[in-house]
């Protein structure tokens, strides 16, 4: 594993402004033995807390995950690419910290199941209701609750969604999904899994394809395969979901030159960033966890191969979702994902969680330097559950897996795995966590919270309608051509939308056969809440017709409305 | 292991006044499926938070350690005793929390050591230095760093010392002793561990021999057996250390009412509660964890037989030394520690550790309601490591031991131990931990801090000359007789001290047979900083004499100072 090339991470990051705190005796005399100089406090911070202490509503809220990043796993990562005494500077510079439970709910009788699933926990704070492992944002009933995401997007807010997961995982999906099965990915996994949920049945659809129509103004992360499938119900039945979203509007790019060139993002044409088939590559690599691990030379990480430059970073993700979800009157509400904390602590990797670890520390250091910037945004950072890993002396090994690491330090740290049986996945813990925030309201976070406390204080700091309505296809409400007219000489046809379409298509047609429409005849107009139809209808021989209109949402939901009309000229 | 009978210890606790939020949702309804329900806050937090920010000093600091209790801990304790939508009356409300790093160091090079043990975790809290694993206050030199309650002492503050565990232990022994081996509990011990530390060999003695020296005003806990071993050295020699302990003036007590029949607790008559030989017993009982016991029928814990009411619970403690500290202008330090947490854990021992949190939990409220009525108290909660224990699917078994509790919600919920391999002592581990506040600095705990921050923040908050000397055995300043000096006639004899003594005995004494004394001498003085004995040198015939001056400062400490005199009357 050779020597730590990685070092000077912990050189640069004690060195970025910390939110409190002026800096540490350590960080100026590089000794922790003597009296004091280990100490990351000077004085009283009373005044310096009183002053992070903002009520009142938030413009912009970034809510940012570190899936199974439980306060082992903090320390874990710290130890590693800092050393002990290390200060990560996103992570660990959050000035309001507190902890809260996340335990779910049985499905069968509502009462606390003690461990949480990523499902049930995000459901959680996305919804404010508890439910049951595996749910995503449905209650225990199994009925779709309403989403911070969909809220701020139904109250005119922006939204962003990222994650260094498949966008179809549980973290990503609890904010744009309502599905029984987290597994409902796309139409083939829901028609099997939840077939209730199935579009061909009634349902909202796959995974996927809510996330299509839920339409966050920027969707980054992994997950392409799934977009692979075909609809196999609705308007888009038969395409791809891939094509589904160009059809709806959406820019979809695949790597981190396509992201870098997007200049904007909105409903009109949100970005949809597919960056890998299914999760996307951790930052290091180094040897799993083994039965013997713990006693073995200590190694260092590595960077992973597969973690490329052409892939964007989960920090210029997020860095691009706020460049892009900012400048608009109303604000944005943003959740970002850091994954794989879990997914290589399930796998009992230590490299691979530290180096996620990592990775979401830039990103809350990209969060929270635009949010003291902006000055009116609220940056929330927490875990959906406790995981496996824990320190344990150094050079040992337990019952479960161990591996001891070459640490900042230069000192070996054993990581210990420990909760599923040989060969099996490391499992969750039940442990409460940290959850930590700055910026209006941050003092939400303070004490002993619940996970669904999140979503009231995101819903309320935003000043959002629960109940406001979401974006639907643009409804016709008036014609001034009323079915079964008789028409002659010259006619506009004039449709009257609620809303502001992507535009509005009138065709005159008979027998099913294409005669005219607004885009060819000359005066007529496509756009805004009153298109047109201009016609001469002595043009055309006398008998029936139809006016077929679809009025085209800015989403690329469509209304419909037929017509039957007769030209009859003298 | 029958029926759920501690049950109503929830509904208790949860009517309890909180000092932050309003109750919660589930508290009113009884359910925790629909919206909002499992909801602990309401509204924004802001101005609460804000009201419990007090910046400046304390009168009064209490510091309480839940030894081993980790965020896992808490967790475990408050699922089943109070539920999982539970809330700890004491634990669960100080305003203000944040996590704080507990490494220790490694004695050979200085270097972070990722698992502490509870002697260089409390030694860092108690002195402000990190040290190694097994020190107790001192550095990694070996030299003694002056603690919290000596510091307070010297400065005039009543200080109380109080645990579960035997008061040699890591955790009350930090602050009140210096030797360089946590084991060096009695004068057999030191002599073979520690013998730079031997009273014989010019240390400082035993932790026992120092407990006694460094004189708490109050000093409750388990520990009686090193107590009845003898001092080898010093002016105790030959004499056991209970029998020091009262010699020097200390009250002792070894039971609930015996406690209960102190009405004071200072310099002159400080307490020493022995109400066990080794640890105290915990309240509850059950089966140990087991490489089967998750699979087994989830258990009840039952109360411990040996946990008796002749023996005071740790709140008891607590309200006691609270009790007798006050009064005083000055203020007090009282460290208080729920131990076995830590010992259950190490046994896997879910229903021991649990019934040390409940324990410990109380203690708190007893705290807090003081702090509360006072205005003018620092309360510090935390742990001084992570342990061993996790939450993990229910029903299920790991690599290491496990065991399925029945909880106050009526649900499984399974406990993991798998630090160590089959047949070992659970152990500690390396994560951060909680720390939480309330009254005056209580804001020095929010955010990520070291536990050696604690010792500035309390040592600061309490406004501690961290150089006032510490009180000592009287400094005989000047006798108005001089060594050699003829006497003839009537004379005083005046002693001069440096502060005042419990009483100075000025003896007359011919080839060491006793003459006469000040206890006798009409007119003479025992009291004060000015001493004396009245003679008439003419009652005794003409020859060479000695006066014996034996200074007894008010913890037993003595300077003696010999004077040859001739009476020389015609």
């Amino acid at each position: 594993m050779g020597t730590r090339g990685l070092r000077p991470l912990g050189a640069a990051v004690v060195g970025a402004a910390l939110l409190l705190g002026a800096g540490t005796a350590w960080a100026a005399t590089g000794s922790l033995t003597a009296n004091g100089e280990a100490r990351r406090l000077t004085g009283d911070q009373t005044a310096a807390v009183k002053d992070q202490l903002r009520g009142g509503a938030a413009k912009n809220v970034i809510l940012l995950i570190g899936d199974g990043m439980g306060d082992s796993e903090i320390t874990v990562a710290r130890n590693y690419a800092l050393g002990a005494a290390g200060r990560f500077a996103g992570l660990d510079a959050l000035p309001l910290t507190g902890q809260y439970t996340t335990y779910a709910l049985d499905r069968a009788d509502g009462l606390p199941d003690y461990v949480t699933d990523s499902a049930a926990s995000g459901s959680g704070w996305a919804t404010g209701t508890k439910t049951y492992n595996g749910a995503i944002s449905v209650d225990i009933a199994g009925t779709p609750q309403r989403t911070l995401l969909e809220i701020a997007r139904a109250n005119g807010l922006r939204t962003g969604n990222v994650s260094t997961a498949e966008l179809q995982d549980a973290t990503p999906a609890v904010q744009v999904a309502h599905v029984t099965d987290r597994g409902c990915y796309a139409p083939s996994s829901t028609t099997a899994k939840c077939p209730a949920n199935a579009l061909q049945n009634g349902g909202l659809g796959s995974i996927t394809e809510q996330l299509i129509g839920n339409r966050a103004d920027v969707t980054l992360g992994g997950g392409a395969t799934s977009f692979n499938e075909s609809a196999v119900a609705g308007p888009w039945a038969g395409k791809t979901l891939l094509q589904q979203a160009k059809d709806r509007g959406y820019q979809v790019v695949t790597d981190a030159a396509g992201l870098s060139a997007v200049t904007q993002a909105n409903q009109s044409t949100p970005v949809l960033g597919l960056f890998a088939p299914g999760n996307m590559a951790t930052r290091w690599v180094g040897p799993l966890a083994t039965r013997t691990g713990g006693t073995e030379p200590a190694v260092t990480c590595t960077p992973n191969p597969a973690y490329v430059a052409t892939s964007p970073t989960l920090a210029a993700m997020t860095t691009k979702a706020i460049d892009l979800l900012t400048g608009d009157r109303k604000g944005f509400f943003l959740q970002v994902e850091g994954a794989s904390i879990d997914k290589q602590d399930h796998a009992a990797n230590p490299c691979g969680q530290i180096g996620e670890t990592v990775d979401l520390d830039e990103a809350v250091q990209a969060a929270l330097a635009f949010a003291k910037k902006d000055g009116n945004t609220l940056v929330i950072v927490t875990a959906d559950h406790a995981h496996s890993s824990q320190i344990v002396y150094p050079n040992t090994t337990t019952p479960g897996l161990t591996r001891t690491l070459l640490t900042a330090d230069g000192k070996p740290m054993t990581v210990a795995y420990g909760t599923s049986e040989a060969g099996g996945s490391q499992d969750h813990t039940g442990s409460q966590v940290r959850i930590a925030a700055y910026g209006p309201r941050a003092a939400n976070v303070v004490g002993l919270t619940d996970q669904t406390d999140v979503f009231f204080t995101i819903r309320d700091a935003l000043r959002l309608d629960p109940a406001a309505p979401s974006p639907a296809a643009p409804v016709i409400q008036n014609v001034n051509v009323t079915e079964g007219a008789i028409l002659r000489g010259r006619q506009t046809v004039k449709v009257t939308l609620d809303t502001e379409p992507r535009y509005t298509y009138i065709e005159l047609n008979q027998g099913g056969t294409w005669i005219t429409d607004n885009t060819k005849a000359p005066g007529s107009s496509q756009a805004g809440k009153r298109p047109t139809l201009v016609l001469d209808t002595r043009d055309y021989p006398n008998g029936s017709y139809t006016l077929k209109i679809d009025a085209v949402g800015i989403d690329g939901q469509t209304t419909q409305k037929l017509v039957a009309i007769t030209i009859a000229n003298r």
